[in-house]
Order: C-alpha cells, then sequence, then structure tokens
C-alpha cells in the first residue's frame, strides 16, 4: 500500500465550462507504482466541482443549462455586496457540486461505464488556471 | 493495510428508482481481512447515483418527487435531440447527484446513523442491471 | 500506511447552520503519525451535508437561501405525514448535498483553496449535537 499524489493544471473559461479531465486521470493511474486503489480527484478552490458525465455536446450543456436555471447568475447574492467580485452564483453551484469525487481502479483502470468521463465544471465568472489534485492510494 | 474490490448486481426500474443496499455493503464490510477503514460505493454509468436517506417510502418519494421538480423529464434537453434516447434528464440529474460515495467504518460496522441508510439511485428511462463497485481500504 | 478514525462533536442551530470545521480537520491532520493521505469527513445520520465553501457571512447566507427556494421548508413532504416530526425538507436537502468528503492533504496540510473552508451544513428542524467521523488513510 502506498499514496501518490500529483498536481495538474486546466485551462478553464468559467461560467459552468466543463472540462474532460479523464485522460489526464487515465495517464496518472497507468503511471502508478500499484495497479488497484482508488482515486480522489480535487479542486482546491470555492467556485468550482468535480463529477462524472456523458461528455458529448448535448449532456453538457443541458448540465449547464440545469445550474443557470436552479441557481441564476443575475440573482441578488450576499456575496456580490460584500466582495463585489460579482461569483456570488459560482459559489452556491460549487458549494453544491463539490470539489472532490473518488473513483475505483482496478487492473490499472479506471472503473467508469462506457460514457462516463471525469470533469472539472468551472462556474467562476471568469477564465481561471485550476490545480486539480490527484491522490492514488492502493 | 489492503485494498479490495468487489463487483455487486442491482436490479432497478429507473425514472429515480432507490434501491437500499446498505446489506450488501455490511456484507462486504463483514468478510473484509481487516475492520477499520472506509468503502467507496460506485456506479459506472451516467445515469445514476450513489446517497444516504432514511429509506422509508414518505422520505424516498420526497426525494424523488424533487428531483422531478428540479429537472423535470419532461423538459427540452438537447441530448434527446442528439441521441434519441429520452433520458437527458436522467444525465443532468446523476451529474448532480454523483456516482460515488465513500463511507467510514471500523470494528467491521458502517459509521452510519441510526437510520441512515446507502442507496443507488438510478435516473435512467428504463429498469436496469446495475454494476456497483464496492472498493474497501483499510 | 495506516488508518485512524477520529469523533468529533459539534453543536449546531439546524434549518442549514453551517458550521466550519475546517481548524477540527486541520489539527487532526497535524497530529496523524504520517504526512501525505487523504481525510474523509462523514457526518453520520439523514439530515445533514459536508461540503465546502468560502465560509464569509455573504457565500453562506447565499447558500442557505438557495436551499429554501429549491427546496422549501413550507412545502407538503410525505415524510411530515407519516412520521408527524416536520423535518421532510431536511432530508431531501441532505439527501443532495450528501453525507460524505474526502480531503486530499500532504506534507501535514490540506490541500485546501486560499478560502475554502470545510463545512458542516446540518438541515434538521431544531439544534443537534452533531458526531462527525474523521477518518484519515495515509
Amino acid at each position: 500500500m502506498a499514496v501518490v499524489t500529483k498536481e495538474i493544471m486546466i485551462s478553464t473559461k468559467g461560467f459552468s465550462d466543463l472540462q474532460n479531465i479523464t485522460p489526464l486521470v487515465e495517464d496518472f493511474v497507468g503511471g502508478l507504482p500499484f495497479s488497484e486503489g482508488s482515486i480522489n480527484v480535487f479542486v482546491p478552490g470555492s467556485t468550482a466541482g468535480i463529477t462524472t458525465i456523458e461528455f458529448e455536446p448535448g449532456a453538457t450543456k443541458d448540465l449547464q443549462e440545469a445550474f443557470e436555471r436552479l441557481i441564476p447568475q443575475a440573482d441578488n447574492y450576499r456575496h456580490n455586496l460584500r466582495w463585489g467580485d460579482g461569483n456570488g452564483f459560482s459559489h452556491v453551484r460549487a458549494a453544491i457540486l463539490k470539489a472532490s469525487l473518488t473513483i475505483p481502479f482496478a487492473s490499472s483502470a479506471l472503473l467508469l461505464g462506457t460514457w462516463q468521463q471525469i470533469v472539472i465544471m468551472d462556474f467562476d465568472n471568469k477564465g481561471r488556471n485550476r490545480r486539480i489534485i490527484l491522490q492514488a492510494i492502493g
């Protein structure tokens, strides 16, 4: 048993931009000194989340529109009144989607469904260079 | 320290069907060669999620109705236009609930609350035989 | 590699009360016999959840108001009809936010963003003394 921690960087456009990071996680798993265990994918920061989705333009747009309908960008947010950075909606969306996801792997392969991809969803109101932590235990 | 990975199969009805998988997870924990650690429960696939709930017919129906109100089946989803399989709502719901949950155990018992049960929620628009991955590290 | 499990107690006010538990998790990490690994933060019970947020009064109030708008306390819940304890809204909110969060640490420090804090959100309709499980593997 061992733990391996790696940091990757992803460039995002904000405004619920979804980026498929599955290939980067697969590369990490393929290079580990063990073949069975779990990966924690964690985004440091308060305005982005991690989940899985079938990464095709219809489903990703549907998810983006659902967040806009449920937690609209243009509502009045107290965070905006206090800080003036206009990303109150980003904080609420990120707290609900959450910054962490754990995925099992075996035989050096992620145990994802056929069409299931790991994504970062960046809710901020500007593009960001995002640090993402990949941590394997196995 | 060791890692143990097991696959179980659950038959679901889709349409937000909730199945209590706690007894299966407890059986798995009871049979492990170690008594303290964590279980990751992961559903491969893009139209189901894992969470906990008090598994009584009122609360489970409330959760199903909340998802129907927040992310209605009958809305227009771009995924449906592209793929014609009519389960755009399932993808959005599953991406928000997420496919993974980690639960600690000690003395070979899950550290759940008295009424707290582990469930799979299948959002697809048809019944499915679902693979679920249980992975213990401890 | 080892696993360390600790229970902490938090007093909450219910009604979406948010408590910042980051200092308690940091203390736990600082006292571990290993410096790299992951912490699972888990709340036993069906009416509370764990997430991260920038813990300032604007953003936390925004999150509380979003839950009230999306899953209103005053709606008709079947759980209330069956059990009469009036916390049907609490169960639905907790099942969506989820009871578990995993955070990586390295060099004995949590890999959180600068303003990102770990919180328990207690959705129950009364104050509670909440048990929270912290489990480290590393």
